[in-house]
């Protein structure tokens, strides 16, 4: 029909033009021939009109056969609709993070690893994860993207994860898989005004939005999560942003202290109520938390585990590489009592004793160094007291570099050094000896990337060997963990191949 | 290109316009002054189309650059489609019901709930769910829909689902994940002609299509759930639709009455042979079922399991408040005898008695009383012999009533009051105690929502306060429920918030 | 708009075509005459020309008033890009196989069954799958596809599977439900040159991307999954293209032979290097395997398991039906020893001797035998020795026929026929007993497809019916088989229902 349009008026243009003749030859030519002339002209231009004419008549029936297609502009509203389903912005989207691969070590059996390997480990002492990885763990996030007339909108996100050390594909009924999130999430909302104009609201089980992480280390700063519900960006002053949520936490199937029953479990919540809140760059995090008859927990003798506990954050989430180039960092200072002396999982730990207190720096950038050479140095440390016993003491640190040298659209080397100091006096808890060591670490990966650049890039596909080594002091901390069991005493090699995704 | 094309007839147009003069200036001049206007006219007109003729062909090249676009219907065809699985009528869709929160006590404990919680729990007795739910529970409906050329249709649907009480994101290990649907419809199917025209045809696992529920109290009218296959929506007669399903269960793992092998475990499947009849707004439904060798089932000295069972029910489905006003309502009448004397998870219990007999009524509504105010009125009650022993009696009746006044857009307040009177007399069966009393609960929910209006619009985000009491009596039904456990002999608080989701 | 811009020429043709009178009625006309009549037509000319205008003026206000609206060629651009993700070939798509239904037997109960479910079966030795499945096993296979600005491509893929023999909705507690693929794949890399130009790339854990099977006998020819990484698809030359690959397989919790300590457990590893090799139709896999520390494994008094084996096969795809007619065939030949024994599932099984040795065969091929009869004929024998025990031995060969009926659009009758004989000799391994004997099956399964034709189209719903018969002794061969458990000792019958999806 477009097709027609435009041939009609080029008809009529030529029949114009062939009307055509020069001024200057019309002075010679007597009135009679001038009006012949001008006849003939008008003949074929309506020779050339009538076929105009047919074909103005073809393209009007062509315009009446499609007559039920959309203007150009309600096609443009169905197409902007469907753009946004498929970007994920209204509807179903698919979001993951998942990892998967080998780590074999000298005797060509899996080795021992993950960057929670020392016996740091369990208290959040994280060591570098390149080359250092011993599992399959992959989060499937599904979620659903509402819009309503009003203008309001609704999140709801599951996420299906799992976790195993097998590499076999068949592990049911060994397979750890489960439901980590559940909740809906409501913003935009019409009746909103004031302080809550921008504020969304959320119920269900979830990770804390402002969760964030030190990625090489596989450590969040903080990783608070649970059952709950809270409102997130609540605008109570002009450079004042704040969030208040509760979460609840189950302490479940405990040994209770009782001389009546000895086999008695206990059960209870720790309910956490948590406020972040934002000055510009600047983030502080309070964070109260409430266990009843946790005190009845039974962690050892003459010990009394925390019905309570206090925890702050204060972070700084710089835009450059610490003031001296392009680049990112962020630097923060936690501190917890009781059961808030988890500095990281924030109320998960019911061990704690009513005098734990735990004090943890992270710290970390991302800059280039060179065109092609990025490197992203980091610090995780710990001091802790009184913590599963009275006048035991946790400390630790750890110094980790990630260096990557981009040589190809598709390849970079990767290069982590990681070492952690341990000073460890657990005061006879958990059987656990006391221990003053450090770890040491050094990976080299060669790693493919659909398109190099940048620390955040993801997927990667790498080859990796690692070396790593401790004081042997260390393998005597305790008998249920990896240091000191059988072959992985010290200087020790691994190698494997290992994916790493997320969108 | 649509740009040239108009500029073209606009030229043309402005060139005959500038040809006008008006006819009472004629019959002044001469000929010879006429026929050298009209010769000056047609040189304009003449340059102009030259410059019509230049932009034709500007437009023409501009057409042949753009030769493979498809033409507007050819792109409506393909948004079309697009459309199509954007919407899940094609392709991937993903449906959700889902709810997760807390429920807290006056103790600051996790409290004991739900709608199952009372001693007619067991039997299906539900109290109203407002405020008394402790899970977090999801389904993931994934549906892949195809469209065949020559028209017929085919649905793939599976579920996954879980349910937990812990507040924890990490439930791996304890974790209840499973897969609850898994199966495939046909319809549209070309060779089914006459009754069969608009029938469809289904086998699988799957939660029958007909069941429905009262919302309010978290009970269907009639689940019917397990692994079969069948035909929907054959049209018997004008007003006479017709469905026919076989469904087995399984009864796995059971004790078996043996005097040669005390520890003998029985397993059988109860196969039933399901019928669904509409008439207008009538609906009567047949189930018959049998479980070779369920009559071997251990449970009870004296008492014999069924190895049949006879279920029917006849349900009006309205279109009005009662016939009072607008909004809907539903009614049921339910009996079943022998396997069938569980009236709603039809052919799900196995330890029924061959004299079980069982009569259910189920009774909603939905109406506004006043422009901002919802109600909904529920009744369910069963009164059943013989069931698990001779003699035995399990009578209970719920009266729930849920009321919204809807607020703002985004904000309405739901109240729930919950009543139910129990009298059982289990004969000793399972160790259960007679009694005899009342259940009360009345909640009261600030609730958000996206776009308030109607129960049932979802999401909803609810923070509640729940009071329930009963007769101390119903404490002394079972060791193993939650009444009369630790804390939770009657008048509780409960406290929480909760997201609930579908779509 | 469209429609001013055609109403304008339009309009203009009218114009012009008013103008004309034929030629031969001007000579007796005056030249007054004439030129009145053409200043008259001049005139209507002119007012049709004033109407022209005004309706291009309307159009160019339209045109205005959409100005945002994006060309056709932007237009086309943006649902090209929609309908990659409508049809998964970027961001999400989800695939399928799924199956699910009833087997019940003559006794009304679950009927024993499964390709697997002769003595054979342990070893492989598949018999025919229609009529004979009696469990609901499905994949849900979750997909992300991305594409660069480079041009490189990205998949990742991940797989939730399950597989019970439940007929219940609710499997929670006893669900088998796990994670079998998590992997990252890429492709159209720009730095991969050469020999590398068409390679792709992955990690994880995954099935291998060219497994290939026999679908009537639900038995893969091979089957190689695991975690590792690989390259798919280098052109090593004009005609041969390479795959090479890394596979771990986890041998976990193994009884070890060890005089200390008789409770101990071994754990390692099955590392497998893996190749394979296409010239056409050819494909050659070479296969060779490690597993530290296996040689310590228990698998019975005098025996020692395998360290390492090695496993090749020849394969031809064929794209006729054995050069017989239109359709297609496959033959296989593979051998192993060792860990390579087990011909099929590589790598898997660890309980091999380091003398085992085993060959089997593979063959099936699919066409018309006349317009609306396909056949589909199967064989698929192994010879296997010093298996699981010095001097054991393990023949078996199948024989299965798949024959389809196509009756309608929407319906066809298919049959099975299924022929095993059995020969082992297992030496007391596992506390088995030497058999000798055959095993029949014959299944007619009338069929509803959306559209038949073909025989991998899918969804299909079958109804069934099977008889299967076997030698007695063939009951005596284990105490924990199928064969000779309760009312499953030979000749029976089996009924179902059942649907089988895959997309």
């Amino acid at each position: 029909m477009d097709k027609m349009t435009f041939k009609t008026p080029l008809a009529i243009a030529i029949a114009a033009a062939s009307l055509g003749v020069s001024g200057a030859a019309m002075a010679d030519t007597t009135m009679e021939e001038r009006l012949a002339e001008l006849e003939a002209r008008i003949i074929a231009a309506e020779q050339r009109a009538v076929a105009a004419e047919q074909r103005a008549a073809e393209a009007e029936q062509q315009r009446a056969a499609t007559a039920d297609i959309e203007s150009d502009a309600e096609i443009e509203e169905r197409l902007a609709r469907v753009e946004r389903y498929a970007d994920g912005e209204e509807g179903f989207s698919f979001n993951v993070y998942a990892r998967s691969g080998l780590l074999i070590g000298e005797d060509g059996k899996s080795a021992e690893g993950g960057p929670y390997v020392t016996p740091a480990g369990p208290e959040g002492g994280a060591v570098g994860r390149l080359g250092n990885e011993p599992d399959t763990y992959a989060e499937a996030i599904l979620n659903y993207r509402m819009r309503f007339d009003n203008g309001a909108k609704a999140l709801y996100r599951t996420m299906i994860a799992d976790g195993t050390t097998s590499s076999n594909d068949w592990t049911g009924g060994e397979s750890d898989i489960n439901v980590r999130q559940v909740y809906a999430e409501f913003s935009d909302l019409p009746s909103f005004t004031g302080a809550f104009e921008n504020a969304s609201i959320w119920a269900g089980k979830r990770f804390d939005r402002d969760n964030f992480d030190i990625h090489w280390l596989d450590s969040d700063v903080v990783f608070l999560a649970g059952t709950g519900g809270g409102i997130y960006d609540m605008q109570l002053a002009d450079n004042w942003k704040s969030n208040l949520s509760i979460y609840g936490r189950s302490f479940a199937d405990f040994d209770v202290v009782s001389s009546e029953d000895p086999g008695l479990e206990g059960n209870t919540d720790n309910l956490i109520l948590t406020s972040n809140n934002y000055f510009g760059n600047w983030q502080w995090m309070v964070n109260g938390m409430s266990a009843a008859d946790n005190d009845t927990r039974d962690i050892g003798a003459g010990q009394e585990a925390a019905e309570n506990g206090f925890h702050t954050m204060v972070a700084y989430h710089g835009d450059s590489f610490f003031g001296m180039g392009e680049g990112s960092y962020k630097a923060a200072v936690l501190h917890g009592q009781g059961l808030g002396a988890e500095t990281k999982n924030i109320g998960a730990n019911g061990d704690l004793t009513d005098d734990a207190n735990s004090t943890r720096l992270a710290l970390y950038g991302t800059t280039y160094l060179a065109p092609k050479w990025r490197i992203a140095p980091s610090v995780l440390a710990e001091t802790s007291e009184d913590r599963f016993a009275e006048g035991d003491s946790y400390d630790w640190a750890t110094l980790n570099v990630r260096l990557a040298n981009e040589l190809t659209e598709n390849f970079e080397m990767q290069y982590e050094a990681s070492y952690q100091m341990i000073d460890i006096d657990p005061q006879g808890y958990s059987d656990r000896n006391e221990v003053d060591g450090d770890y040491t670490k050094f990976t080299i990966a060669p790693t493919f990337k659909p398109e190099v650049g940048g620390f955040w890039q993801r997927p990667e596909i790498r080859l990796f060997a690692t070396w790593s080594d401790w004081d042997d002091e260390l393998n005597d901390y305790s008998a249920t963990d990896s240091f000191g069991s059988d072959e992985f005493t010290g200087s020790q090699w691994a190698f494997g191949i290992q994916s790493e995704v997320w969108f």
